[in-house]
């Protein structure tokens, strides 16, 4: 029999891996890449999505495509079973399980965002982690011109027109690089919006951005995105988030629509819950990749703590979680499982970083390579062709290329290709004083206090006559939806600061013709608060 | 005062007519387009952007950047009161209402789907009618064919890899020719799954495909199409569909997981409810474009019923619902809008039709242009060549050229980009027979019974004897997921034609934690069926 080698993830370090180890082993062995999606994410180019200054079929390869002759498998890990050496995961529509036996397995999961560490952040601030997030950012920052364009209330247009990103690093300064550019190129298109009004925020709490470059690149950058109108607030907190407000350390609420977070890395679900020891929320592995405790399990990439020398001590003694050091482990792992598969004695992992890039938008970027510093357009060249040597495969490298070859010729298209749609159900803070809604709104979702307090202001129904009530924790508001009405009758304001769970309309509306429990108990409701028979939807009556 | 125009919708008519208004009146009129979308979608292109040779960015274009001078304004449409002159709109995010007055009004909203005569299609067919529509069509199919790779059940490997597409029209025909080009190319990359198993079906009622089109030219497309593998089965009308079938008159349960919808056209709500003479589903208008009794309404375009002689008696004395003629209509309401302006008369709509086309994918369609018929590669360069010299903007012209010209060269990129996520709440059928779910699938979601009846077979949670109830309206099943269960204990099985709503794990849990009613409804009924106390989960008490 084939020894079975399966990897779990399509990240750099899972499809590097699958790509060494199909070069070494040929047909002498079946590799099979386990992942939740069909295609590989070009990570480093997700701030140029988020920008439109590339697509986001630009910025991903198909799997299949990038790995022939590795059986790709796209599917949900469940759990893995060390014991009986399984690895179960779900497929399909049922969502049946299959177990898949390995004889060595490669888990490569990298990591995922957990904001919960600061209130509102999880419920209210974008990522920059996934295709969809780099899509709707894009799509969130034009959805704000539009909306700046058309309102006539200041206050609005000014939270609309002002943008936030926490966090200073790589990915912090490369997405607000990009975001300010792709605003200052649509602005022509909106001519109700003067530049002036656009704010441009980056919050980072230590005292300066790109900690892992060069202070004096860093400097640069710092200076190059001031000129450009984007305001660094360095050694700076955030405290907490709502829908419309970002409040800081620095003592301000700033009055914002849009709150991108690029910090908060945390395990994936998964990897949190295996019987692995976790260090820093990574798994603990040997300098050969293999995790502590196994002979046949091994781990690389950002979900690893990879030690670069047998007793390490500070952080740079550990491999950063660049697409350049992920490349590098991919390339040993496979070399130690071919020899743990030969009985040949493993080797450590050592690697020299050849050097670190960010760019800036607007054609400018800063460089450390090979220990020589690089700023302005040459860096920024520098980054384009570095990732585009990177890319794999050659159509998507012409593609990348003739975008943004295109990109520099043709105007930035403001086209709102998606409109990201939030979950159906979701979490939403308010603060004292906020404003929920106000009569006469439309009304599309449905509210129920988690906690806090809220004061609704409304016409009786019948006698006409001004009423006020504060509801707390259990109460709901907004379910005048289900008696056919359209618009807010109430106006509804948070007394405290507090925490609400929102429905949209449609999928109220939905749960209120085909739940039975949910339909009788607003039947119920409406008949003890207003004392008035109601008939509410049922579609199974309608039902052929 | 200016004159205010104002123009409901942006698509190839409202588009035409702001162009046309501004180019006939600079700045002697506001002139403002109120759209959903703040782009305007090249129609005839989604087959294409279904089928991934173009990507969805290129068949769209911004409608701020093709209509410069002109107000865009980004909102939905709630209502118009023709007695004011004032259309009524929502905005922003707290969809505040705004109302916009005008002068004269132009409503070219265009048609949507309605599916609702067939059972079953509304909830489990996929349309082709929007550029989400399209991208959901090219993420579904390779979906399937993700599926049909790694699955080991041959009825389930078989369903995965039957695409059934409703309706011979342009719109179908064109679909499924690029669906198949689709499935064609992608299939080297999905070694498990050979040519053969593979089935496409198109399914229309009429004994012929291409109405439009001379008999002789759809016969060529029909020969051509079964040649590639399609197989049509013409005079056949579609009954019902499930997420698993579709059931026609030829007596065939055809089972598939994928059906194409291109039938089905129906007035928008918003013009379905204006107190407006309908005519077939269409806004009634004089050949001046002017609604019947109104002076100042105008409409045009896929949403109107345009009589093209005085006497109007078979359909084709009427407008057909293209492209070409809604870029006509646009400059005659143009000119009429102006002409009443200045008191002067009206004239009617008068137009001979060019030509019709259409591709049939894989480089070859049928055109008949000035009388004179094509077939093959000439008419698929022509279809091309016509709809690139019509897209607005050299930069999208540019763009699609280039994306056409490496479609050609390149491998079609299986990317899934858009992993369509339905909605949290959807109504689903199910047949007699039908299974639900099986115990060890994974538990995502929760299950009401609209109508019909349902068999859960389960061990006893605490005797562990197996257990056999039978549930019907108003009851509901998968409700365990709230005990923190992730597999399904039960298996669930239709024993009638039933309907359900389906509310997906994450809504679920989000309203067992949020809702108190429906929380306690839960711990209520748990306590009640299995007589066991129950704590059900609440992020009130960890609220902060």
């Amino acid at each position: 029999m084939k020894p079975h080698i399966v990897i779990l993830g399509g990240g750099f370090a899972g499809m590097f891996t699958a790509r060494e180890l199909k070069k070494k082993l040929g047909d002498a062995a079946e590799i099979e890449l386990i992942n939740n999606e069909n295609y590989f994410v070009f990570q480093p180019l997700l701030p140029e999505v988020g920008a439109g200054s590339i697509t986001d079929q630009h910025a991903v390869s198909p799997l299949r495509f990038l790995l022939q002759g590795v059986f790709v498998r796209k599917a949900k890990v469940d759990s893995i079973d060390f014991d009986t050496q399984t690895v179960t995961v779900f497929q399909g529509v049922q969502r049946r399980p299959t177990e898949v036996s390995y004889d060595h397995l490669v888990i490569t999961l990298g990591q995922t965002v957990d904001l919960s560490r600061t209130p509102g952040l999880t419920e209210h601030a974008l990522t920059m982690k996934t295709l969809d997030d780099a899509r709707r950012l894009r799509s969130h920052v034009i959805e704000r011109l539009e909306h700046a364009e058309v309102t006539q209330l200041p206050e609005v247009k000014k939270a609309a027109l002002t943008f936030c990103v926490i966090g200073g690093g790589f990915s912090g300064i490369e997405t607000v690089g990009e975001m300010k550019e792709l605003i200052d190129r649509s602005l022509k298109y909106y001519p109700n919006v003067a530049p002036a009004e656009v704010r441009v925020v980056v919050v980072e709490f230590a005292a300066r951005i790109l900690g892992e470059l060069p202070e004096e690149l860093a400097e640069y950058a710092a200076e190059l995105l001031r000129k450009r109108g984007i305001e660094l607030q360095l050694g700076t907190g955030v405290l907490s988030a709502t829908a419309t407000e970002l409040r800081t350390t620095s003592g301000e609420d700033i009055s914002t629509r849009t709150i991108v977070a690029t910090i908060g890395n945390a395990p994936s679900p998964l990897v949190r819950d295996l019987p692995l020891a976790l260090e820093h929320g990574k798994i603990a592995v040997e300098r050969t990749l293999a995790v502590k405790e196994h002979t046949n399990v091994w781990s690389l990439g950002d979900c690893a703590l990879i030690p670069m020398r047998d007793d390490p001590q500070r952080r740079e003694d550990y491999a950063p979680p660049t697409a350049q050091f992920a490349s590098r482990e991919a390339k040993l792992v496979a070399e130690n499982i071919v020899a743990s598969l030969e009985g040949r004695p493993l080797k450590p992992f050592r690697y020299a970083s050849k050097g670190s890039m960010a760019s800036l938008g607007a054609h400018r970027g800063v460089a450390q390579v090979f220990g020589m510093n690089f700023a302005g357009p040459h860096a920024w060249l520098l980054w384009r062709a570095y990732y585009l040597s990177f890319l794999p495969g050659f159509a998507t490298r012409l593609r990348v290329f003739l975008n943004w070859t295109l990109d520099g010729l043709a105007p930035r298209s403001v086209v709102q290709v998606s409109a990201y749609t939030p979950p159906a159900a979701r979490y939403a803070l308010f603060r004292a004083g906020d404003t929920v809604y106000r009569r006469g709104n439309r009304a599309d979702s449905f509210f129920t206090v988690i906690s806090g307090k809220f004061e609704i202001s409304m016409p009786h129904p019948e006698t006409d006559e001004e009423t006020v009530r504060a509801v707390g924790p259990g109460a709901h508001f907004g379910e005048r939806m289900i008696l056919g009405e359209y618009r807010r009758r109430a106006d509804v304001r948070a007394v405290e600061d507090s925490r609400v769970l929102v429905l949209d309309r449609d999928e109220f509306m939905k749960l209120a013709d085909g739940f039975e429990a949910f339909r009788e108990y607003f039947k119920k409701y409406f008949e003890e608060t207003y004392g008035s028979k109601w008939t509410p939807p049922n579609s199974a009556a309608k039902a052929e």
